[in-house]
C-alpha cells in the first residue's frame, strides 16, 4: 500500500481526536457551588488546563507521526497493524483528559492525573515501536535512514518515557496538578527537540 | 466518478466512526457501588475491552476495503450505492459497542453480545456484495481480476460469517465475554488473511 | 480557490456530518417500560428508522453535492458562501434526526417529523440556488453547461420540493411514520433520477 | 513540511469543528416549561441563533486560513506551532457555542455572551500572528508578498478585534442578544472584506 493513503487515514484520525478534545469543555454540574454562568465558567478551569495540555499533546504527536511516515515510501502489513495499534492510543487520549478534567481538584485527581500518565506511557512505547521497525525495515519500507538514525533517537524516546512516568509518580503521591504542568511542559519540549527529518519527496510539490 | 473521490469520502467515514469509539470510553455511573475514582477505573473495563474489538474490527475493515477498492479504476451508482449501504453498517459500530460495554457484565449481556455479532454478520454480508459485484463487473469498474477470484474467496468471506454467527450464538446461551474474546480474534485473524492485493495503479506515487 | 480544496472541505463536512448520526442510536430511558436489554433494543426502531433514512439522504445528498461541483473547475466567493449555506443545513441533518427518533411513536410525533420535512425543504432550496449559480455563472466557474441545463433540471428540483412538502403536510396531519417513509424513499429515487453528470476532467486519473 | 499537508491536517479541524456545533442543537429540558413538541422546538430558538453565528463564523476563519496559507508554499517548525495555537481556539468554539445557546435569555446570558466575545477576540489575535510571521517570513515559506502586505492589513484586524470587543462590552452590560447579532454581522462582513487573494500555486490544478 502507497504510505500516503496510510498517512491521510492517520492525519484524518489525529485531526478527529484533538478535536473532539471539545467535547470535554463544559460547565461543571449545578451543585458543585456557583450561583452564576461567571462562576461556572471560572470553575471549569480544570478542563480548560486539561484541555491545553491534550490539545498541545496530541498535535505534537500529530507531527512526529509525521516525521516518522515521511521517512517511509511504502507501508506493509505490519506497519499498518503497528500504526493502527498506535492510533488505537490516541484516539482514547480524551478520556483520561476527561477523567483528569473531572477530578483534578477533587477527591482522585492523583488517581486521575496518574491514569492520563499511563497512556501516555503506553502511547509512548507505541511511537517506539514503530520507529524502531521503521529503522530496522528501511530496506522494505523504502526509507533511507542512516544506520546510526536508531542509535541516535534512543535518548529522546527514554527521557519522554522517563518524564511521563515521574509525572504519574508525582501524581500518585498527590500532586497531580503539577503531573498535569509536566505532561504539558513535555509536550512543548517536543516541539522543539525531535527525530530527524526525512528529506522531501521528489513530486510531493513545491517545497 | 473516479474512484479516489469515492475512497476519500469512504477513509474519512472509516476515520470518524473508529474515532468516535472514543466516546464509549467512560467512567460507570457513581451508583454502581465505586467510591474510589481507581475503582471506576478498574470498574469500566468492559468498556475498554469492547473499545478494543471494535478499534480493531473497523480497522481491518478499512484495510480489506481499501482492498477491495483498490482493484477498481472507477465506480458506477450500483457500487456508489452498495458502498453505502456498507458505510451504513460500519458507522453504527459504536452503538452496539456501547450497548455490550454497558451491559457486559450485567443482566442482558448476552443479549447485547448477540446484537453485536448481528451487526457484525449485516456488515460482513455487505462486504460480500461488493467484491460479488467488483469481481462480476469488472470491465465495467477497470478492475482486471482473474476469473477464479471470486471463488477463490469464498472460503474467507464463508468463515467470517460463520465464526460472527457461532460468537452470536455463544453470546445468547451466556457467554457474552467469550463471544467478545471471539470477535476480537476474527479481526485479528483477518489482518493475516485477506483478499488478493491490488495491482499498484500508475501514477500512484512511489510505492 | 481551486474548486477541488473546496470539494475536499465539503466532502470532510458530509462525511463527518453522516457519521455523526450514530450518536442518535441509543437505548431508549429506562423508564419507559423496558425491563429487558432485548426489549429496549427493539423499542429503539425508531431511531433505526430515523437513522437509515438520514444516512441514505446524506448520502444522495453527497453524491448530487458532487455532481454539482463537478462541472465547476474554479469557486468563487459567492460559490463559497452559497456552498457555506447549504452545508449549514446539511450538518444541521442530526438534530431533526434526533428529534424524529425520540419521538416518532409518542406524542409531536407530527410536528417532529414536520420539522424533518422543513429542514429538508430549506437544503432543497439551497441546492437549487447553488446550481442556478453554476448554470448561469458557467464562464466564470469553467463550467461548460449547454444552455438548456437550467430548464431541463427544473422538474427533479420541483419534485423534490414538492414531495417534500406534501411529506411535512402527512406528518402534521397525524401520520409522521408515513411521512418518514416517504422522506426515505425520495432518497431512493434521487438515486436513479439526477442532474446531469460532469464530463470527467483532465488529470483527474484514470477513470 | 509541505504546506499542503498542514493545510489538509488544518482543514479537517475545521471541517470537524464547524460540524460537531451540530451537538448544541438540542430541545431544551423538559422543565423549562413546555407541553409540546413544538413548543420545545420554538423554544430552542437561541441554540439555532448561536448555530448559524458560529457556523458562519468558523466558515469565514475556515476561508481566511486558506487565503493566509495560500500565499505559503512550505511550513516551518514556528509556523506549525503558530497554526497549532490558532487550531486550538478554533477548536474550542463549541463550548461557548453552547454556553451562549444554554443562557442566552436566561440568567447569565451577558456573561456568556462576553466569554464567547472574549474567544473570538483570543482567536483573532491567533490569525493576526500567524500573518505577522508568515509576512515578515516571506523568504523562508516561499511567500512572495509585497512588503506593504502587513501595513495594508492592519485596518483589517483592527477593526476585528474593537467590533469583538465592543460585542463583548455591549454582552456584558446586558445585552446578549445584541451581542451575538454584531458577531454574526461582523462574520458576514469578512465575506466581502479580506486578506489579499495568493496567486494560484503552479500545478494546483485548473483554476
Amino acid at each position: 500500500m502507497d504510505s500516503r493513503r496510510a498517512e491521510a487515514f492517520s492525519d484524518g484520525v489525529f485531526a478527529i481526536a484533538i478535536t473532539l478534545l471539545v467535547l470535554n469543555l463544559r460547565l461543571p454540574a449545578p451543585t458543585r457551588g456557583c450561583s452564576t454562568v461567571g462562576c461556572e465558567l471560572l470553575a471549569a478551569w480544570p478542563s480548560y488546563f486539561a484541555y491545553v495540555v491534550s490539545f498541545l499533546t496530541i498535535g505534537i504527536m500529530w507531527m512526529n507521526h509525521h516525521t516518522i511516515l515521511g521517512h517511509v515510501t511504502r507501508v506493509d502489513r505490519p506497519l499498518l497493524v503497528l500504526n493502527l495499534l498506535l492510533l488505537m492510543g490516541v484516539v482514547a487520549i480524551p478520556f483520561p483528559t476527561e477523567v483528569v478534567a473531572a477530578h483534578l481538584v477533587r477527591d482522585g485527581g492523583g488517581t486521575a492525573a496518574f491514569a492520563y500518565g499511563l497512556v501516555m506511557i503506553v502511547i509512548s512505547a507505541g511511537f517506539g515501536g514503530i520507529w524502531v521497525y521503521v529503522v530496522t525495515h528501511g530496506d522494505r519500507l523504502g526509507a533511507p535512514l542512516p544506520p546510526d538514525a536508531l542509535r541516535r533517537s534512543i535518548p529522546g524516546f527514554t527521557l519522554g518515557g522517563v518524564v511521563y512516568a515521574a509525572g504519574a509518580v508525582i501524581a500518585v503521591v498527590g500532586f497531580p496538578v503539577i503531573a498535569l504542568v509536566i505532561y504539558g511542559l513535555l509536550a512543548v519540549y517536543y516541539l522543539f527537540e525531535h527525530l530527524p527529518n526525512p528529506e522531501p519527496r521528489p513530486g510531493a510539490g513545491p517545497g
